[in-house]
């Protein structure tokens, strides 16, 4: 009799290969020390949160003599901090969002499976494009839902919207969209979420259900692309935006992110209290409180706390087209996020492609972990001088047989 | 079309009542001042974090411009606050508990999430004797399983063997305890656990299937029996104990908690692996970044750092039970954690007599919100002075028809 239910055993499995990937890359840094291994898997910042949120934290600490200071607040978070987003919120959408429309979550991650535990019933399923986040398929798949992916155009990765409108059926709920997009580093622009949000819209009324449009964007403050990016909310009624401070701010082990509900939506009430509702009985009861007050001190400055960040990886993208380039390997520049998603060279399969990266001591993870094989990511949360080293590496791969 | 699932919207109704309750206090607050309200409803620590607690935070800001010193690390958590964890947990457990065998998770509500998502197949039920944390019903709920309340017995609490045994059948997947309890303030004894444990042995062999017993033990630094808490890992192999800092610590709003699988288990390995997966999936990713680092550097000094609290939850257990000797309302005198669960006076119904306490500003949670009917709940997470200001309004109350 096992000691884990049937369904936890079989999602393992399908997610072990990544774990054996990162095992491989453990057994290569012992081997070979870390300064040799060239990690190009992790999606996770390798930067320090900057001073002036160290600052915080040290601020904060004086303050909390008073009663309760670091007890439970209310499940939505702390009016402050709320009131702080809203703020934000309201600047980098470009339109107002008041602080009843936020919830704060333990992360990104956090906000998704409470949103998805609101809205879904069994058997409801949620489109998203691919390539796409693995983990999207458990956040759906926690609460009865399914996602079905639907893959993007080749080499571009735009929407593919005439693949998208077949895929929707009367057991669509959702629409998740991530842009600036993990893996690829595609950016949909006003006219391509306009253009969805037609799609979504007439959708919508063809089976008497609204289909929500979710939009994932931890990864804004990082477009490449010389234009303002849109916001779903000025697109499309049904919409929320879910998002984290784990990228840009550097704060992701904290875990603190928020869900953001369309203030044009009539009954967004109802789906704040459900999404409250669900932050609470998931067991997140609220995001961190000490996350939360870093964010009510920092939120003010953060575009400026993020700007440094944004030349490092602005010049980490640099050198990695410069390397691939040397190597010959086919890429599309990413117009956001600190990631690439390069073709596999000679058309190879791309876990067997990934499988010769590692003989040259480089961590890179298979577009078939993303529903997008014949790819390969490759996260830029290294220092430069690791995407320098690693170019003969590159070479060496993409010549092997 | 609703927004919110039809699942969650019959979710929130069942639950709605409380939240009717804490709306009525909020009312109350504002028009009489929040000095002129008792408030007994809230299990939320209104004590500050200890002044060592504070300086560890100071402390902590002077290490995080190292790299990457806020983003995640592994699933588990921080090798070194688990490290902090297994010595501390085996003290408090009096028996070897390695840090293999402990994921942090975000609080003991993130705890229980996890392990249900882990152990629970479509339908397995978990039995729980009652009264109960309301929120066990929805920690099943979440994935798949259905909580059973078994009765315990009249007045004493103490658990109802017969009615346990009863009530097992070949969808019990699990047995979940609270010791000490919230809301009733028993504790089970050694020999109590010994014989449940003697009755989920033979259960288990019936039915050709281990069931877990989870022990969820925040309120453990709270023992007031003047005899020392039994670990469920001495008696029963098949057990897991799920706990949180957010009583002993008043670090409820930072969600710092942890599950840990008895090392007797012989396939412990597999179960931390789904513990580990699941706290992933479900969004929780890690336990936040900052409570781990609190603990790691606070542990080896909880005990003493509870102590002060431990004190001040004594005293007011003094003055609460002279309250409610005066006001002639019945109680067992709580053996442990800071509620009282008394009868209402003249077998009343616990929601009207609630409503009596109401109208003389005084907020407590019925039974019934607990499936124990004719009892209240108090809570003493309020200064001394208010517990004494009350003894009117509970005299008036208990004198009402």
């Amino acid at each position: 009799m096992s000691l884990v239910s049937p369904q936890i055993t079989s999602f393992q499995q399908s997610s072990s290969w990544i774990r054996r990937m990162f095992e491989a890359g453990a057994e290569l840094k012992q081997r070979y020390g870390a300064e040799q291994v060239f990690d190009f898997s992790l999606g996770n910042p390798d930067l320090p949160p900057s001073s002036a949120i160290i600052e915080t934290i040290r601020d904060l600490a004086g303050q909390l003599s008073a009663p309760a200071s670091l007890s439970y607040m209310p499940n939505a978070g702390y009016p402050e901090a709320r009131a702080a987003l809203a703020a934000w919120l309201s600047q980098d959408q470009g339109l107002p969002i008041g602080a009843d429309n936020l919830v704060l979550t333990v992360g990104a991650a956090g906000g998704l499976n409470c949103f998805f535990h609101t809205v879904l019933s069994p058997g409801d399923e949620v489109i998203c494009p691919a390539p796409y986040f693995v983990e999207y398929g458990f956040y759906c798949g926690n609460h009865g839902g399914l996602l079905r992916p639907v893959k993007s155009m080749p080499d571009s990765f735009a929407l593919d919207l005439d693949s998208i409108a077949a895929a929707i059926g009367p057991k669509t709920r959702c629409l998740l969209i991530n842009s600036p997009n993990n893996p690829s580093g595609v950016v949909y622009g006003g006219e391509e979420i306009q253009a969805l949000a037609d799609l979504l819209e007439q959708a919508s009324r063809q089976h008497g259900r609204p289909i929500y449009l979710v939009s994932d964007e931890p990864y804004r403050f990082l477009n490449f692309s010389g234009h303002p990016l849109p916001s779903v909310f000025a697109h499309y009624t049904h919409s929320v935006i879910v998002s984290s401070f784990s990228k840009n701010l550097a704060l992701a082990g904290e875990r603190i992110g928020y869900v953001a509900v369309n203030p044009a939506l009539a009954q967004a009430g109802e789906l704040m209290a459900g999404l409250v509702f669900s932050n609470r009985v998931l067991g997140f009861v609220n995001a961190p409180c000490l996350g939360q007050k870093i964010i009510a001190a920092c939120l003010e400055k953060a575009d400026e706390l993020a700007a440094p960040q944004y030349e490092v990886y602005l010049e980490r993208r640099r050198l990695m087209a410069q390397v691939l380039d040397a190597a010959g390997i086919q890429y599309q520049l990413p117009a956001g996020t600190f990631y690439f998603f390069p073709k596999t060279p000679k058309g190879l399969d791309d876990v067997a492609f990934v499988q010769q990266l590692l003989q040259q001591r480089i961590l890179a993870v298979p577009g078939s972990g993303f529903g997008y094989p014949g790819y390969f990511r490759l996260s830029l949360c290294l220092d430069k001088k690791f995407i320098l080293a690693a170019q003969p590496g590159f070479i060496k791969a993409a010549q092997a047989d």
